[in-house]
């Protein structure tokens, strides 16, 4: 089948390739002329049969609202918009409002894979009316990886963002599970190769899985860690995930205490520890650090 | 070549048939004479050429240290025996220090594996001097996961212990990672098919693992877990974990928070929250719930 | 000077007293005709010479937001809003800049004291333009305590809901270190006077305070609390700190455990552990705790 | 009545003129000629009254288990020792038991006050048995801060200590949460007067109390805490709150997340969070920080 594909950086590029080695007909739009198919939005609009399948690959935020209002205006009734970046799960429900009036069908797609995505295939996770969904269902099997997983119709309009960012939630979470583990493995005298109990972790053991098959990768490039800094961003998943935990009053200790590491690791010098040392200073007379 | 092993429970007595299947010769002892080779201690290590190799695989705490205690008394300089239990690290060096002065090596081994370890092999992080381990090795081999993974000489005295309690630690905080996440997809209702999302993610997701596989299972027996109480038990490792941690000032918040969990998932009324509410009522009126 | 109140609840009717005990005209009207001065907005407005003051002092949410829009339609350049209810900080910006093109200016005041501020006088943290708080004196004057403390001009619009809101995200903590405290020291067997030992600590202690004064007076109305259930509701502010410091990459630990601890108490049964305990049986063959 | 005092440090030389002014005869000695009355601990026995009480004031652990060894072998039956130090709580049985053996009582005190005690006396938290605690009422009296509060026979041997450990646990976590709260104030723009917010808490609100009153203090030698650095000490009682909680299996979310923290403020550079770069590096190749 047909797809219009909008955005084809590092993770847009490789899924126009999967796809179109699945033998369907992808036409690409990206602002680089270098890689893009055809000039403007227009020119993608106007090369696509209809009913049209747009797949919207770009940041979230201002650059998909931009690209989903304009497709607004190129696109007719019928046609249908797939936002598969990673959007906040409360955009999808105004993004489906607004095309919805012009007859323009909505469908949310959360998209795992990273840089693995082309070989390994891409999960999905995919929200939306099931009118909108099973004309999809070809894409969807090219993009995902072989075998009975990876995909999903995870639910109504917005399921597919949610799913997929409380995905990336658990990941925050697994992730600093191993890295406390290392951590503290990495303190005490007794154990004398950390990396190689990771590695025997691959098997036979309640651990074992990508991530840290991913931890030996990494340890093996640098047994200790040593070329770099502890610090660690955030791409604004996690951070929706507390909200959403808190907007259900759902408890998230593990999940959100990922995330404050994750916070702490980029202050240069902590201010409430400050207070805390100040404190400590005024009622017991402890010393505290000066600054240089 | 032989092993004595000691304590044929659901771990021992899989153990003790793969290691047999493996065609070593192995004589069990157990307190229940049904699934005993020996009638005693002694008897078992009359039975054994030495130098002999005895494996214990017993509760920790009492039941381990009684049982070395006796093998302190039955053995010879030049024999080993192998704590498999889940012993405090702490307790390694006691027992490796009251042997050594006897002639007798001491090695401890983590396992990990539970009941599929009959099948897919247990995975072993063991700690002690490479002499006492060395000549182990065949055994290891035979328990192990067949490849390359699942065995590891973690360091000296104690470190097998160690690193299968940072195992466990890291299991509690994964294992909160995908519950935290599912209770939140539970609760909102954009998301129908929660079981068919954590399916999904089986393969081409950064949150793949054999957890996850196991949480599948689970919610195919019982798609919303509607069968059980909310009630966790912990065994002590993710305790010791913490008190590891805290000795080594290393901050474990997700670990932590995890153990923690499972400590008011116990309660039937929470004292802390009691306080909480008596003290909303004395500053601001709320309102309290009563007891019945 | 004149004040027209909106909302004579337990906060509002209190609040009339005290500015009227300090010698100022008060009119004040509410839903209820029992305790209202006047029949309606417009006649509040109406008695009330101008530059007019009207302090809304109603649920945060709808029923602010309606009473804003109305007192839009009602008063004159010149006139003054005061929100002295628990709005969010974001939603002061926007009732600023929907009343400042009519040219009415906007003040947010956050009101601390609760059912003793009748007595003791109200902490109040302000934010606004100084054109639109100095006129105010008067009445902040008579609402703070005496002495030098109870009030403060934070800042612009916003300072004084987000000064509230912080307020009360630090008093979700304090209560959840004392909480947490007492619960320990109920649990051990060495300590037999727990409520003695509270008591002592209001003098000579680190950790006096109002809120363990309040702490005594609960437990001598019941010792061990036994009268109380362990479950404690949220009022929105201790939400909001949370998501004012996400959005600012703060991390906040204590103060969101002392949240999350809040929404479990409120869970018959947790889901999260449900699953926890589904993990156990699967691996391990733990038993598991069925429903009834 | 009199007392011998060992151990004239911060603590203790106030402690003994505090007690002096009451009227009361202290003998105190101190490794340190130059504070201290008696050259030894066998001179300071002689000089003593039979029964003899010795008030212990020195570091916890091995000082304290030293001198109270040595006090073992230098009194006789009647006497009685405390240990005012900041001693764990399970220490107090072993001195109680071992002294108890030759007939000399035992008294756990801790002991709460800092550089504000001699001024406004020290709080004290007692246990041991009536009839060792009793005769020893007023030197507790000469202590303790003037009015109803401050001092507490909490129970048991051991109760003492545990009560003041459980104090500066408690201590953590309000620490944490003023410290919490400013760090998010200072963060916000509208907020433009952090200090004079802290500054009207003083009074009129639920949050007010000593460790606020030091904030204050605090931020006005250094408004924003700029001559400090993020880098707060722990002095063990923290880390004890938590492990008894381990051992009771109570759940201190928010005393935890104070303490750690703290551990975190000390690191340079953060091994679990380099570990977590390097998998977001990994899966996703997001950037990672090399060090120069």
């Amino acid at each position: 089948m047909q797809l219009g594909l909008i955005g084809l950086g590092k993770m847009g590029g490789n899924m126009r390739e999967r796809i179109r080695r699945a033998g369907h007909t992808v036409i690409g739009y990206d602002r680089n002329p270098e890689v893009s198919d055809v000039k403007s939005l227009a020119e993608l609009v106007e090369k696509l049969d209809a009913p049209r399948h747009v797949w919207v690959m770009v940041p979230a935020g201002t650059a998909t609202q931009t690209v989903i209002d304009e497709l607004g205006d190129l696109l007719e009734p019928g046609d249908t918009v797939i936002d598969g970046g990673n959007s906040r799960w409360t955009d999808d429900e105004k993004h489906a409002a607004a095309l919805g009036i012009k007859g323009i069908g909505f469908v949310d797609a959360g998209v795992s894979g990273g840089v693995w995505g082309l070989e390994n295939g891409y999960a999905l996770m995919v929200g939306g009316d099931k009118q909108h969904v099973e004309p999809l269902k070809p894409i969807f099997e090219a993009l995902k990886p072989e075998g009975p997983y990876g995909y999903v119709h995870a639910g109504r309009v917005g399921a597919g963002h949610f799913s997929k960012m409380v995905h990336n939630g658990i990941e925050y979470a697994m992730m600093q599970a191993y890295a406390e583990g290392w951590e503290l493995l990495e303190k005490v005298h007794s154990v004398e190769n950390v990396r190689e109990v990771f590695r025997s972790w691959q098997e036979g053991t309640v651990i074992r899985s990508w991530l840290l098959d991913l931890a030996v990768n990494a340890l093996d490039e640098d047994e200790h860690l040593e070329k770099l800094r502890g610090y660690a961003e955030d791409s604004g998943e996690g951070r929706w995930t507390v909200e959403a935990a808190i907007d259900n009053a759902v408890p998230l200790p593990a999940i959100t205490a990922s995330l404050f590491a994750r916070f702490a690791s980029r202050q240069d010098d902590s201010p409430q520890m400050k207070m805390i040392a100040a404190l400590r200073n005024q009622f017991g007379g402890h010393a505290v650090e000066k600054k240089d």
